[in-house]
């Protein structure tokens, strides 16, 4: 029974691979336009493909030395194997194919989205959507395929036939690397990524915008080119790379922890290890039907509407779906093979964690829309501040960012606590995973943005009519929007894939509690919650170099050659591209070290429960400094979008081009690299140091002392729920 | 014998206070210099004590209801007492008197301050630090008389005899009361003022420098009575309270735990209570005798060499006083009365705790400084980036903030560990014990800034000759420093300090370990990393929104009424000083108040360990965002401050009022609330915090289950050291 139901993962991504080809094939057919537009297409391509190959080089190294050592230490203990170097690399690879994928779509829709908005709102978006498909079901894709298909040879390899076995120990832990391997090229691809565009942005913006008074993509800036290859290569491939490497996680700790599941089922008590891997499938194929959804008929049709009724569709689907799997597949109730991590739970309160992590998920996304929208109260006091100068408009960005921090972490610690208690660590588990089933569908909204970005500055370079432009702002500002809260959302299914690798690591590392109350524990503690701040130091920091590195180029382009003003000589691009290329290669390398050093340095010298305490102070302290960026950056930006259409503050109407609005500039430009490179990489950085503490745990395990029904107060659960009878496991244990 | 030392302690307090009194009679009696001068400073006198009044009626109101709630509180418990109401309610009064005593000697010591910067700076060195000794020996002198008087009279009426007794427990209990007055006084006056002070600041900055052109602190600028009474209900009387609070809540946490600990002593075992107490006393006189050595003979003569030569003088002597001191009065070795709190310590160890503790001070004020100095590469990589515009200006403030917290959090790590290691918890707070010990010498210091700033502002008012403005700026360039590396240290005292207040909180809780492995205190954690994100964006927003209401009424008053920048009309000063008053004053409610409240609520509703939980998120957040803030204010200010000599970026050099140093304006104007509003209220955000934890502990403590013998490694210690044979309990316990 479980072997052949198994294979339906693997078909299920196969299958959205498949639709991805044939998207792919549809979008190649469609008009590039004219000869003036498929030559800047042809830059912006060209560029992307320059600073992918640069990065893969860096990174091959960094593959190939990770991928010597994990080959070394799965020869060192029982349950290891050097199989696990092998899973790696094929995570990251597959991470970096992930990436590409999305790249090549985006420079390929771009350009056609250009040409389709010449003739209406409804052919634009039907471009850049099926642009955005296209990646989001590579992606999901590819995860779901790798990770099923790999899962598949591996029981094969290790000839796993119980799930409470030492072959399966193993298998899981070569399948740790996988992820690995996806969230480290996931890292590096966001940081480097977020570093290259936003380098190019910030000193287009600087230079262009704000010193030759010339509009944001205009020919006549040397940096535009750099700039528009950033969307591709940070708001398109890294992104790519980053949901492929949480979609692998999110899915791999739900594995972890249902192996550790006693269920008495028809599925050789493999049910809570196929769930999530199925409802990763089936969520895939729901967002294929979701995708049907979303097309306008009118030039005035909400293209907001459209995406949210294609979302829902694929959301409410895919939960109802993954309810009905979980009826059939999990027995009525399961425990815990050692009873220490937790009391015994149902079928139903699987169901309550799944329902109530959609529930969280979408609140996260309502929560980060507030804070981000125009006319809503946080950006219009941004906008409001923007009247009194630079530094008012700063004072209100940093404070509008940290107060956005509350409803999401009261509604994530609710997340938590519920889905803890319906169904144990599991429940947080399959929380986070049915928040990412319909990654597909959240990666399609989400990557046609930077395809509408890039569709309205090649507009804008080729001088096309105004209503073009129209066209693709009506996307990209719908664009601006489901970014923001893909950001919640990924901040939220992060905070959730951590907790649940974080007690995953526990339950290897043998430890009982991390006790903060414990001198180390808490010194542990502290130095976690300090690396987010580090990382995101590091990441503005470069953004800031580079940025002024990109600055004096373009200056000295404009002093040097004559002419680029009037448009009669063309400003040299590739050396805009090269500073942000080499920038963010070079740049990337810290912050990434750092995470993934980190944890080893401090499991191997001080033990699993300081690790642990680093761990939870990483968490917190990364999902606060995640919103808090995110949402102020987010915020930045609509502010200084508000004036485009002229705000009124204190009776007076201000647009483009007043004080106010110079103010709201600077806010947006400072918000630049908060919200995309530093803010993103926090929900890479809790996860990626959550996976090194898992691959590491078995060798800094604590050793176990067989004792049976003595200190096992540690994982209670705290509140024994009044309809649930205690077993005696738990009445011994209390 | 403990009775006639015990004495001593409130003895020490009144030599301070009595040194203080007559150092006061010489400021007065300084020549406060023209008519002009003495009607400026009476302005800013007048408007200093209209703030304290309309503060100190809404502070009424909480101290009445606060102190009714602890009265009825007081009668529940077996070891609590309504009489903890009385002790509050001192508390905070003695908290208001220190920050009153300091308001009242800066407002005379400035414009004396200014007539004395007529014939010398070694003159006006003498009236604005004698000035700044006033504050400090107010504050040290009452809170050690206040503590020490008051231990004394809860000791008669309770009759306490032995230290480990239902009435010690409750005397103390009734003393923490003292310390909630204290600290929860000091929030409000360090974020009221904090608000004062910076809405005035920056509000006459926005529009006197920036929009009209005129200099800081001119008599045309309506807001510049306001920003001069900024200093010194901000600067002044705000940090007298929170240094008031800091240093009563360090003393009372080693108390609480010196109370747990078994010690055959010749003082009845009251020793390791008595130690803390002592040290704060002879720490007094220290810092008098460090006082004399703070002059200058010359003009050439280094300020800030004479401020180090009294510090170290007064910490030296402290340090070998106090090594006197435990040699005299501990036992060789001590032990906890509940073994599970720890293991046994020397007395050598506690020595080597508070060397350590005072090495940690050390580090952190060097950290600091080198973060925030001029010529440094942190404030020069700012100047660098202002090259290119406010944005990148403000990148690189944020930037350099949050790499700044690295280096403080590792050393508060090994703080932590180290001093645990030692003497368990009784050396992590004999450690901060023995930093604050100095802490009269530490205001001295820190509040003679201020000081000179008013006399500059004074000067600049009045229009007196260059030299003058010359000294003072001399003495509030050095005062720049020392703000900033007395904040380095006061985060460090607070992060050791609530740690041992939460390890007083654990012990009377009854709980026996903090387990982030628990759902629900996890979810705690959470919720208090968010608490000092909250906090820092209710207090930056009421400054931006403060300094827009100032900045409205100063155009105002410049449209409306005519002859102001012909010096012909005099602006309505008293409208910027009422708009500064109101806005603090409804402000600081909310912030407070979370902090109050959430603590309460969480401990009743969800249980100490969930509160436990909530406590660490709190402190290891609020120490990041304390340092964070403050360093990126300090550094934005010195890097604006670097244009006044001028600075070479890429080969020109930029003086004030060029477009780089316009950008540097902007970070320091964004700063401003950073420093001097938001980042210094962490330090007491997180001992209040504590504190309200510690007195509401027995009411929400678990039932103690008399249990011996088993379940006891929560609190194990890390590493037994080898030279250290377990007593029988310890083996026991493992």
């Amino acid at each position: 029974m479980k072997e052949s139901i198994v294979y339906f993962v693997p078909l299920l991504g196969l299958l959205g691979l498949l639709v991805m080809f044939i998207k792919y094939q549809w979008v190649s057919k469609q008009d590039a336009g004219e000869a003036k537009m498929q030559e800047l297409a042809s830059y912006i391509a060209d560029g992307a493909i320059a600073f992918l190959k640069a990065e893969w080089k860096v990174l091959s190294y960094f593959v190939v030395i990770v991928g010597l050592l994990l080959a070394y230490s799965g020869t060192l203990t029982e349950h290891s194997s050097p199989l696990i170097a092998v899973a790696f690399v094929i995570g990251a690879v597959s991470s970096a194919i992930a990436g590409y994928i999305g790249m090549k779509i985006a420079t390929k829709a771009n350009v056609r989205t250009t040409q389709a908005a010449r003739t209406s709102l409804a052919k634009a978006l039907s471009v850049s959507f099926t642009g955005g498909t296209v990646m989001g079901l590579g992606v999901a894709g590819l995860a779901v395929f790798g990770l099923g298909g790999l899962f598949i040879v591996l029981l094969k390899i290790f000839g796993v036939v119980v799930v409470d076995s030492g072959e399966m120990k193993t298998a899981i832990e070569v399948l740790t690397g996988f992820s690995l391997g996806a969230e480290s090229i996931a890292l590096f691809a966001r940081v480097g990524g977020g570093i290259y565009t936003k380098a190019a942005d910030v000193g287009a913006d600087l230079v262009g915008k704000v010193e030759a008074g010339i509009p944001e993509d205009d020919v006549r800036n040397p940096a535009t080119i750099a700039d528009n290859v950033g969307d591709n290569v940070g708001d398109v491939a890294g992104m790519g790379a980053d949901l492929f490497g949480s979609y692998v996680a999110t899915i791999l700790a739900t594995i972890v922890l249902g192996q550790e599941i006693k269920a008495v089922d028809n599925f050789d008590g493999f049910s809570p290890i196929l769930l999530p891997m199925l409802i990763a499938g089936i969520g895939i194929v729901f967002s294929i039907v979701g995708t049907w959804f979303v097309k306008v008929k009118k030039e005035m049709d909400s293209v907001q509407t459209a995406l949210n009724l294609g979302n829902w569709t694929s959301v409410i689907l895919t939960a109802i779906a993954a309810i009905g799997l979980a009826k059939w597949m999990l027995p009525e109730t399961m425990s815990w093979v050692n009873p220490e991590r937790g009391a015994d739970f149902t079928q139903n309160g699987v169901i309550g964690a799944i329902i109530l992590g959609l529930i969280v998920g979408m609140l996260m996304s309502i929560i980060t829309e507030y804070y981000t929208a125009m006319g809503k109260r946080p950006v219009m006091s941004i906008v409001r501040q923007s009247s009194t100068g630079h530094a008012t408009n700063i004072i209100g960005g940093l404070s509008v960012g940290m107060e956005s921090t509350v409803l999401p972490i009261i509604v994530l610690a609710i997340g938590i606590y519920g889905s803890y208690e319906l169904a144990g660590l599991y429940g947080v588990a399959i929380a986070a995973t049915g928040m990412m089933a319909t990654t597909a569908m959240q990666l399609a909204i989400d990557a046609f943005g930077p395809i509408a970005d890039n569709a309205g500055g090649i507009a804008e370079m080729s001088h096309l009519p105004e209503e073009v432009r129209g066209r693709t702002d009506n996307l990209d500002a719908v664009g601006n929007t489901t970014a923001a809260t893909g950001k919640g959302f990924a901040i939220a299914s992060a905070a959730l894939t951590s907790l649940a690798l974080f007690a995953a690591f526990v339950g290897i590392s043998g430890i009982k509690s991390i006790d903060i109350y414990k001198a180390n524990v808490l010194a542990g503690l502290f130095i976690g919650g300090m690396i987010p701040f580090i990382f995101s130091s590091l990441a503005i920091a470069a953004v800031g170099r580079a940025a002024m590195a990109m600055v004096e180029e373009v200056r000295r382009q404009f002093r040097e050659i004559p002419g680029i003003m009037e448009y009669k000589a063309k400003p040299e691009y590739e050396k805009c591209v090269a500073i942000s290329t080499q920038a963010s290669i070079k740049e990337m390398v810290a912050p990434g070290l750092i995470a993934l050093i980190t944890p080893v340095v401090i499991g191997f010298i001080f033990g699993p429960e300081v690790l642990g305490g680093l761990l939870a102070g990483v968490t917190v302290s990364g999902v606060l400094m995640g919103i808090f960026q995110s949402n102020a950056g987010g915020a930045w930006d609509n502010a200084k979008k508000s004036f485009e259409k002229g705000v009124d503050i204190n009776g007076q109407t201000y647009f483009k081009g007043s004080e106010p609005h110079k103010a709201a500039v600077t806010g947006d430009t400072v918000g630049d690299p908060f919200k995309d490179t530093s803010g993103p990489s926090m929900n890479i950085l809790i996860k990626l140091m959550s996976i090194v503490a898992l691959i590491i745990a078995p060798h800094i395990a604590q050793p176990q002392i067989p004792e049976v029904n003595t200190e096992t107060d540690t994982i209670e659960i705290v509140e024994t729920p009044v309809d649930q009878a205690p077993t005696p496991e738990a009445v011994n244990a209390e």
